[in-house]
This record gives C-alpha cells, structure tokens and sequence, in this order.
C-alpha cells in the first residue's frame, strides 16, 4: 500500500470506473444508489471503489444515517496536477523550466536528508 | 491489470521510487547502473521499476548490448496533466469550465456508447 499522499492519489486514479464517479460527482453530491446507476454496477461492487476514493481523499462522505452523500475533494488533485506540470517543457520542449525543477527537488534533498525507501 | 493508458500512467506513477526515476530521467538519459546509486538500492530492484515504468509508456530503453540508456517518454505525462487539468474549476472556484468538460463527456458517452467496464 502506498504511504505517501500522492502515490495513494495515483493509486486511486488507476481506475476508469473511479474516474468516471469522480467526473460524476465534479457537478455535485450523489448518493451510492445514484453513483451505482450509470455504471451497472451492484451497490457493494461502487462502495468498494469509494472506500479507495475517500482513503486516497479524494472524496469525503456526509454523516447521515440512511443518505450518505458523496463529495469530490479538489486537493489531491490538485496535487497531481502541480506535480504534472513539471514536466510540461518535456512536451514543450522548454528544458529551462525543468532545471529549476530538478535544482529544487536537489536542495529539498540536501535540506532534509530525504533518501527514497529501499525496496 | 490496467488495461486503458492512463490507467496504467496511474498505475506506474503510484511510487515515490518511479516518480524519482522519471525526476532524474527528465534532465538525460542514464543507465540502470546509474539510477541505482542515488536509491541505494539493488540493480534487480531499480530493473523491476523500470519494467513497470516502460510498461506504462513512460521510459523508452536503448538497444545496446551492454548499456541499455532510458529515456522519459513525455505523452503520458501530457495525459496526465490534461486530465487533472479539467477539475482545476474544482480548486479554483470555476465551476463553468467543468461544466464543458462534463458536457463533453456526455456526449462522448452519447456517440461512442461506451460504458465503463463491470466489475
């Protein structure tokens, strides 16, 4: 299982169907049953899927008894796309952009004594 | 398995080791040997995650017998950003460009009667 924020967020990501209930509920709140009708899915199979979206944050659930609405969380996402558009001047062919990227990370490195886990 | 692409980009970048790996690919094109050292880790271990990452799309390998150099491969990373790009309303408070994206996909969803898979 992943540890880190993001690597949890990637991991909740590497799904279509989450992606699609994420899309869903970028317009507004929806219960499971609503989540669970477009898709053809049984109730237990898209309450496994939230579970994976809430743990990564990436929606949160209300607190009703019967009517637990489901709610997307920007942040995560937010996140990915920050850490994506690093690498915009590979595609854009701008490598200045990215060498202050890679200095960055390089003096987080030195400041925190950070070493990737073995694995 | 994962079988559409940015399920699999998902997949591969759920790792702080990968996303290093890509971080230090982005500024040239390195050997395993040379990957391994920052990581402390194992030659067979820095091959597996770079198996995972060419998989995924995102590496490419030379053909040389003895030094096969990897390189960043930057389509997926595009994907990536274009994809977080479209809940950027959600942070943001602009709740009329979702609006488009959602429109769209409907309509994709219109056109190519699509469903996401059961599961």
């Amino acid at each position: 299982m992943p540890t880190d924020q993001l690597s949890a967020t990637f991991a909740a990501l590497a799904d279509p169907t989450r992606r699609a209930i994420l899309a869903r509920l970028s317009s507004r709140e929806c219960s499971v049953t609503e989540l669970a009708e477009p898709f053809d899915m049984s109730l237990p199979a898209v309450s496994k899927h939230l579970r994976v979206l809430e743990r990564a944050g990436l929606i949160a659930r209300g607190r009703h008894a019967q009517w637990r609405p489901c709610r997307i969380k920007a942040a995560p996402l937010k996140e990915v796309a920050e850490w994506a558009s690093h690498y915009r001047a590979l595609w854009e062919g701008r490598l200045d952009r990215l060498d202050t990227y890679l200095q960055e990370l390089q003096h987080k490195e030195k400041n925190h004594d950070r070493r990737p886990r073995r694995k």
